[in-house]
């Protein structure tokens, strides 16, 4: 295979360095937006990602409707290219609801809630500020981290959102964060998702309660968004980029991936290994979602290395499988196996051009707090 | 318990928020220095844990030979506060050797090192530079991690330092990671490391090669560090906090933890679990070293609570066990099982005095990527 790093591997000044290759980026882009263009679904990407106004703007190019965050410091930064950000939070407590409230005075705000108490302080934030807060109810379906059980407590919630006069009931959000097979290999588990939105839906329009937006979606579920008949949008992350999460499920090839940690061989004294410097400070110690015993992440230059072992700034490579090995001061590429919080561990990333231009650019929503 | 992080808890603006208890600190640090001097061994504490100038200056008072750094960024920070200092890495490639020149300009340097290579490259940045880098021998003493085999590999390197003129002869480095049983437990694995260490000092002497450093140790080993009598100092860094791993192997007690994330809890919608605004952006993917099942840190509030799963901006936890539970927006304190990625996650941490001040303090070699 082509080696789309190689240049830059030999280029960067330092290592670990974390090169994002833009032709890729824009590649994956189109080809999601295109997807979802004929599946009539809005994308409001979620820009944890990238955490970056540079890829957002490119995400807005492509006709992304708004953009999701996690934490409100992400979104006072994307609220500077964007007038329209999805919170995919329960940002409930004081600091943060009233920022939240602060920044719906200017921008439409959708905050994921799953508790009385966040209609209640959130409603309290926009009283004071003079703002309205628009919420989305969060509805569990099976990833048995946020939201509601069903309709019925659903409705419980939009109620209270409803007579609330400075809270718009902006609709249902939900997260498939259990799935993680590609469409085709079986029934779709998100036909039953979608049932469960349906039935949620209905309920809401009895009581003559709107639903303009149902958003779900994740990059795994990305391109099955048509089983999901009731959702208006999808917040996939990864799919900017992807890593060796989105490569090993089944859901891109190895060359759809845009970024890899470029590092150094500093060590070959132990026989058999090979040691680099990015350890868990640049790779973190996220395993593979569906292949957690393959190691923490892959080598572009060595297919059958694994890195077997990570410290804090050593990462120790198994390359007995390899017909080569590199020599002490090599350089190598590795794919990380979850791109996103490797990101956040940089100041910057280095941007690789088609002409093969290397330009450093800020992490601009990195070490956002809350 | 009393819980020491409860005024902070309640008085912090934004959760997550990484408090420091002082009081904790300087009793960590004296009892360590104290350990030291009784046991006549120098203490050049690893910065790594901390990333604080601040901190630093604490351990420089309490007697400390230097510091110790992983990476050259954070040499360039810690040199400000330190003109001798320990880059326990081989740190080697073009920019970090041409850094590690220039720095030994005005301090005194040591690298540690395990390879021909390194030793001829830093020879050449030291000699384009005018400067003196000070090299130390990295001899594996079972991590498995660097280091040459045996004090026959180690006398081949020592003799090349020897040769250059550039480079100085500082002695030997080990690092002895795999080591994680308190003493007393059973006979020390460290008699065995500390042979394998007199024979290649003993080799040494044969050649006329001066050693005047042995330098070892890690906060697990640093109290059974008179069991290694040919070491002349020791390296710990997580001592100056403490964490999970320290106190489940048995090396401390929970109330000498002087680090805890106080979070919110943003959600109880799924029965039996609670979610905390604090994942693996702030706690990290770090299991505990000894006792991976236990989850991903310890609530201090709720000691039966389990910490189940993180993703990047959600900590679920099990209070099944719990006589009670918090509600959505109380806050708890959760103590991380690693503590110095933590810290290296955040530009800055809330100091808590014993007067209950809070006082935020930059982390200063946070986020250095070479």
């Amino acid at each position: 295979m082509v080696n789309k790093f190689e240049r830059a591997r030999d280029a960067v000044v330092s290592t670990p360095s974390l090169v994002i290759d833009l032709p890729t980026v824009e590649a994956n882009l189109a080809q999601l937006h295109q997807y979802a263009e004929k599946a009539s679904i809005k994308v409001r990407p979620h820009t944890k990602t990238h955490k970056s106004v540079l890829f957002a703007k490119r995400q807005l190019a492509y006709g992304s409707r708004g953009l999701t965050v996690a934490k409100v410091g992400e979104a006072e930064v994307m609220a500077t290219v964007s007038d329209d950000i999805l919170i995919a939070y329960p940002a409930i407590d004081p600091d943060r609801r009233r920022r939240i409230a602060e920044l719906a005075k200017t921008s439409s705000i959708h905050v994921a809630v799953d508790s009385a108490y966040a209609i209640h302080v959130l409603g309290e934030a926009a009283r004071n500020a003079h703002s309205m807060i628009g919420i989305l109810i969060d509805i569990n379906v099976g990833a048995d981290r946020t939201g509601v059980a069903d309709a019925e407590a659903s409705l419980e919630l939009a109620k209270l959102v409803a007579k609330s006069e400075s809270l718009r009931l902006d609709g249902i959000f939900f997260y498939p964060g259990q799935v993680w097979a590609p469409a085709g290999e079986q029934e779709s588990p998100l036909h039953a998702i979608d049932e469960k939105l349906a039935a949620a839906i209905s309920l809401w329009q009895e009581n003559d309660l709107p639903c303009p937006i149902v958003s779900g979606g994740s990059t795994p579920t990305a391109y099955q968004s048509h089983c999901i008949k009731s959702q208006t949008e999808i917040r996939p992350g990864t799919y900017i980029f992807n890593d060796m999460n989105t490569v090993r499920a089944g859901f891109c090839q190895e060359e759809d991936c845009a970024a890899a940690i470029i590092c150094t061989v500093v060590s070959t004294a132990v026989p058999g290994k090979g040691v680099v410097d990015a350890g868990t400070k640049t790779l973190t110690s996220d395993r593979n979602v569906l292949h957690p015993l393959t190691g923490h992440g892959h080598v572009i230059e060595y297919p059958a290395a694994v890195i077997t072992r990570l410290s804090e700034e050593h990462g120790e490579i198994d390359f007995s499988a390899c017909p080569n090995r590199p020599n002490v001061g090599d350089r190598i590429s590795i794919i990380p196996n979850h791109i996103c919080p490797c990101v956040n561990l940089q100041n910057e990333v280095i941007l690789h051009d088609a002409e093969h231009n290397l330009t450093p650019s800020k992490v601009d929503s990195r070490g956002m707090l809350s």
